[in-house]
Formats: structure tokens, C-alpha cells, sequence
């Protein structure tokens, strides 16, 4: 049979970097690119004993759940979420299969095709998927350090009048960007002046080096102003396990609903065993401590491939250091397009992702996304020194 | 806020239906409705072993997996796919939350807004709200219990040219009509003589009361001839659990390479930890004996049901027995509205689904769906007595 594809999964573009990334499978390759957490930080024993007590709990425990989700971890989240000052009840809360799903059922919810989207420049890679598939048109903000900046956000949303603000505030991917507190509170009142909804992306907050900073969330600070403006999510892929494969967003009760009813059709419920696990975590494990060894540890790791990347001492090959979250944002010398480095080092059997997948238009070609979780030791020391050598080969022959 | 919904979720109706069994959550609440298999049955020993297997391996199991799903389990797959006359490449086989995830991402990838799609006629109600939610237009076909009418099919094919034909050839939910051989062969010629893909939906096929009956799959019918037409989707939820919320689609490799498209933008994968248990499961535990057991369970508790029903000599209130699944469609006394009399057994302690909600349009009003799977003993006797009560309030009155 001849298929023919409907147009919205037709155009979503083919990866050119994805094709390179699968050559990166190799035992020799060493991959800064995934987003990968550190494995040997997962705490096994405890999602094992987790999952003993869900088996002990009785076959009721592997029947047909909610849409919205095993009730007493909303509850446990509800419990979490408060400590931040974010002020829940369980029907303001939906779980779903990693926090991607959450961006996906929101859009779903919120959005037509063809309404505008607002993005922050660059972006979190895997929601323009999701923004191309259902049909939205993508305009991003220009940010710096301190966050999109507002008057940038302003002239847009004055130009454009888009449906929906999406950020990632607290250790921007790929960036690893904090906005500001001022530019929290000026963004917020910018889109609760137009009646723009944001969605809050948030898997990295609890991953932050400096312990006692204090980042509050758009969600918190929206609250503590009439409210209902911020859609928030999270997961449990960064500081549990990614495989337990367990998000959730917390928003109006109404649009909380309207997202049940798109995952019901989606999907009817995400895994239940997942979420009875994460339950059963969370009722007996210090996830708090385990988050403290988790940024720590990460610490460390950005620190040391941040002093060896110094030490290649390359003229233009600069960073800001991330306070937070897994990547390391690079701006490679002039004129160098980091596509083209990636067929290089990957030849020398080093990956990374070229900063422009995180462009929706207009992408500044010559950065490069660098992860600092996943690798240790030597790896990340023969990973640096092959991605040096790469950048070299360009600007020597320059 | 005020939040405006997008129209493809503001337009998906709420359920009456589902606002109804709402109120069947009650203690003495006997509820016929719920597709739930039954919980005693569950291999919870085998499914705590394949866990701790998981858990054996090491920490690399929690880590993120791809978004076809844990290649070892698409493997078995294959080969259990092979032992039914389907013979796929784990190319060609996604792994899903749910057969309910594949059936949406195969209406995301093969279908625009607009487009109609062919059903039979009832249909299973999820799958119509995954159809409303992309903007089908749903035509649905006469059936009986051999399945579709193919004049019927072929004159509605000639009118609206649908894009797509769902089916449930094999115990159709709520029916469990069982497509004859004949009718099979018929409906995929007239489907491939169109050009209309096929999505079999095939959850309960390994349900079979008769377990000598062979009911060949359309996917293996069009396999023997030229094949392509036909993507088949089924799940574990029936046979081992539903809380490890795991399905599969196989078919064209391209058409599941656009699955997976569609599936990175909605949740970038589904529970790996699911997918290795139930990995782990079909390695080391004899679950074909274990179908075994849950079929003749369920051939005695639909034996039980019906003859309890029987016991009852409603006048007008009929069904054909099923040969598998989960249900006995019902035909109740003519001119009595199952909405209405549901909202009375619902008083006497009493829930079923009215027959109305399998239906897109033109509704036969007089039938409803049991489940005889969930209930046993006394509870059954009791459900079916209170049934028959709320039912005799009717005919009396007429």
C-alpha cells in the first residue's frame, strides 16, 4: 500500500542531527550530547524496595488507574510542590509519561493551528517538535543571561499576539540561563497583562550547585499575585530515574481537566506501577538528600570539564558558567559552524549538539551544547581533548 | 486567567456517560461497566521476579530508552507475532502506552482534520474520542455478528472515500462478534482494492473461550498476499496487567517510523522500566499456560453471567453469547432507553455502559454492555438480580 502522511508529521523535519547522532552508538564514541543523568547516582536499592512494597500492596496494585494519576502521589506532590510555594490541590494536578507529555497535552489544549507560540532564543529542542506537529508558528525572544528580555517579549507580543508563553527560567536547556527574580516578575506581568498562559518547564530546578540560592518558581510568583496564569511541570527523570518515566503539571483545575481529557484519548492513563513506585519512594526515601548528592556530584563534574575545557586555552571558544542543570552552553570561534565541527569530532569519537537545533529560525550556527552529567574521569578528560582537536583542525586552517 | 480552549478539545463531548459512573465509585456498588480484567488472576509472583531481574541487571535499566521501545521486548514480540502467522522485523513494531496510545498516533501520522474514517457500527468508545479530538468525521458501517456487511462498507467507501477503516475483528468491543473468515477476506480486498489502510485493534484476541478456534488476523491474511495494508495493534493489559501499560503496533516499517515521530513529540518514550519487567516476564514465565487460565476463568464467569441472565426470563432481553473478551453485548425490551435505565440501576446498586456510547451516531438505545470479567459469586448474582429489577421497573410500567 501506497501511505500517504498527513501533513503535520510530514513536515516535521528529519534531524539532520539526529542521522549524526545515531553514529555516535559506538563503544569508543564518548557523547557529550544526550541529556542524559549520571546512572551511577540512580538509587536502585531504593526504587527496588519501592517496588517491593507495591508488590506487597496486592494484585489491586496492577489494575486499570485514573487519567489523572495514582491519587496519593499527587498528593505527595502536592505536599513537595507547597514546600516551594506552590499551592496545589490534587485536582490541579495531572501526571503524565515524562513532563514532554505535559508540553505535548497542552498544546493540544490551548492551541490551534496556526496560533503564535513564544519562545525564549534558543529553546528546549524537543518542545519545537511538539509546537511543529500541532501546526504553531514559533517566535523567540531574544534573552541574555538574566532571561528573555521583556521589551524584546513586548514587541513581539504586541506584533504577533501569541496563544502561549513557553520558558524554561531556572537553568535554561541549552543555555542553563536563570532569569533574574526582576525578570520573572516583569515577564509574568507582561503575559497576565495580555492575557497570555505560560507554560513553566521546569526539569532542572532542583538540580542547582549553589544550595541556598533561592529560585522561585513563575508559578510561585504568579500565586502570590491573583494567580492562574502559570502552568508548571516537572519530572521525576532528573533526580529519580528517567526509566520510571513519571512527570507531572500543576495549573488551573479547569485546564488541568481539559488536559485529562486529551490524555484519556491519548493514552488513558500513564504506568501506574511507575507512579506507585515513585509513591512508595517518596514515603520511605530521603529524596531531599538524595537531590543534595545528586548536585553536588554534578557540581563537580561541570567543574571539571569547565577547567579542561580552560586549559585547551582556544581563542573564542567561550562560556558562562552554568549555575545549575546538566549542559554546559559554548559560543564557538567566529565563523564556525557547529554542524560541520559534529562530522569532524565525530570522526575523532567525540558528540555534542550543534546549537542550532535549539534555534527555530535565524540559529547562531557557531555554539554548541555540551552535557558534563553523563561522563567521568577520563572519558570526560579524552572527550574534551578530541572536541579541542576538532575545533582546532577549523580555526588552524582559517 | 481566562483560559479560551483550543476548539478540538472544547468540542470533545463530556460524557453523560462518564459523569454517571462517577457516582458507581460507592462501597456496595456493584459495577458491571469498567473493562477491567480480574485482579485475582493477576501473576503478580511472576511480575515481582521479572522486577527483580530488572533491578539485577543494574543501574543502565533506568536510564532513558528509545522511543520504539526496549529492543529486547520488540524481539519477543516478533517471535510471539510470528507464532500467530504476523511476521514483522523489530523495525516494524512500536512499543505504546496502551494499544490506546497506538491507535492515536496512527490517526495523528495517516489522517488530517476533516478526513472521515470508517468504523464499525457499534464501535469501541475510546477510539471514537481519539477520532472527534483530530477532527474525524466518523461513518460506521452495519454489522452482525459475522461482522461488517461489506455492501454496506463498499457503498459507504464509494460515498465519503474515508481515509482509514478501525476495526475490532476479532470479540469487538462491546460486541464480541468474532469476524468470520469470509467477511475477513472480504473487507481487506475491498480495503486494499481502495487504497484504505486498515487498523485492526486486536486486544482480546488471545481471549478465546474455544481455545481449538483459529481466528487469522487480517494483518496475517494480508501478509499472504501482497501485505502493507494493515497495521495491528494489541496490548499486555489483558493478559498480564494493566498498571504496566504496555501495547504495540506493527506494520509498514515507514508508517512506524512516522509512529515514532509522532511519539517523540508526545512523550519521547513510554515506561522502560514497564518494558523490561515485561521483557523479563516473557523470558522466564510460561504466559501462554497463564492465558490459559485467564481464558477459562473467563469462559466460566461468562458461562456464570448468562446463565444467571437467563435465570432472570426477561422478555426481550437478549444477546448472543460471546466466543471470548470481556462482555456480553445486550439487546434490552424494545423502546427502553439503557441512559435511562442506567440512572435507576445505578439507585439499586447496579452500573453497565449503555449501549449509546459505542455508537458516532444513530444510536440503537435498547442495549447495554456487561463486563463478566471483574465480578464473581455472590457479587455476580446480586449485580445481575439488581439489573433485572431495575429492568422489570420498565417493563412493568409499559
Amino acid at each position: 500500500m501506497d501511505y500517504r502522511f498527513a501533513s503535520r508529521i510530514a513536515e516535521v523535519k528529519s534531524s539532520a542531527v539526529r542521522d549524526i547522532l545515531k553514529l555516535t552508538q559506538g563503544k569508543d564514541m564518548i557523547s557529550f550530547a544526550g541529556g542524559l543523568p549520571a546512572e551511577e547516582l540512580f538509587p536502585v536499592q531504593a526504587v527496588r524496595e519501592a517496588a517491593e512494597r507495591v508488590f506487597d500492596a496486592g494484585k489491586g496494585a496492577l489494575q486499570y488507574g485514573l487519567t489523572e494519576g495514582y491519587l496519593p502521589l499527587r498528593e505527595q506532590l502536592c505536599v513537595r510542590m507547597a514546600q516551594k510555594g506552590m499551592n496545589v490541590d490534587p485536582d490541579e494536578i495531572i501526571l503524565t509519561t515524562g513532563s514532554q507529555q505535559a508540553i505535548s497535552l497542552l498544546v493540544q489544549v490551548l492551541t490551534e493551528p496556526g496560533d503564535v507560540i513564544l519562545v525564549e532564543k534558543p529553546t528546549y529542542l524537543a518542545c519545537l517538535q511538539v509546537f511543529e506537529l500541532y501546526g504553531l508558528r514559533v517566535i523567540a525572544a531574544e534573552s541574555d543571561e538574566h532571561g528573555i528580555i521583556p521589551e524584546d517579549a513586548e514587541r513581539l507580543i504586541r506584533e504577533h499576539k501569541p496563544k502561549m508563553l513557553y520558558a524554561v527560567p531556572t537553568f535554561g536547556n541549552p543555555t542553563g540561563n536563570v532569569w533574574s527574580l526582576e525578570r520573572r516578575q516583569q515577564l509574568l506581568d507582561l503575559c497576565v497583562r495580555n492575557g497570555i498562559p505560560i507554560l513553566e518547564d521546569d526539569p532542572y530546578g532542583e538540580i542547582k550547585f549553589d544550595e541556598t540560592a533561592d529560585y522561585p518558581t513563575l508559578f510561585s510568583l504568579d500565586q502570590q499575585q491573583q494567580g492562574g496564569a502559570v502552568i508548571y511541570t516537572s519530572t521525576f527523570s532528573k533526580t529519580v530515574a528517567p526509566a520510571l518515566r513519571t512527570g507531572w503539571a500543576i495549573g488551573n483545575a479547569k485546564v488541568i481537566r481539559m488536559m485529562a481529557k486529551a490524555k484519556q484519548a491519548a493514552d488513558i492513563h500513564s504506568s501506574t506501577m511507575d507512579q506507585q513506585i515513585l509513591s512508595q519512594l517518596l514515603a520511605h526515601f530521603p529524596l531531599d538528600d538524595h537531590i543534595q548528592t545528586i548536585r553536588r556530584s554534578y557540581r563537580d563534574r561541570m567543574v571539571e570539564m569547565q577547567s579542561l575545557l580552560l586549559e585547551q586555552k582556544i581563542e573564542g571558544f567561550s562560556w558562562i558558567e552554568p549555575k545549575g542543570g546538566m549542559f554546559i552552553w559554548t559560543q564557538l570561534p567566529e565563523g564556525l559552524d557547529a554542524e560541520v565541527l559534529l562530522k569532524a569530532a565525530v570522526l575523532k569519537g567525540v558528540a555534542f549538539v550543534p546549537g542550532s537545533s535549539f534555534y527555530a529560525y535565524d540559529p547562531q550556527r557557531n555554539t554548541a551544547r555540551l552535557n558534563f552529567t553523563h561522563n567521568t574521569g577520563q572519558k570526560t578528560v579524552q572527550g574534551v581533548e578530541r572536541l579541542a582537536d576538532a575545533i582546532r583542525e577549523f580555526t588552524a586552517r582559517s
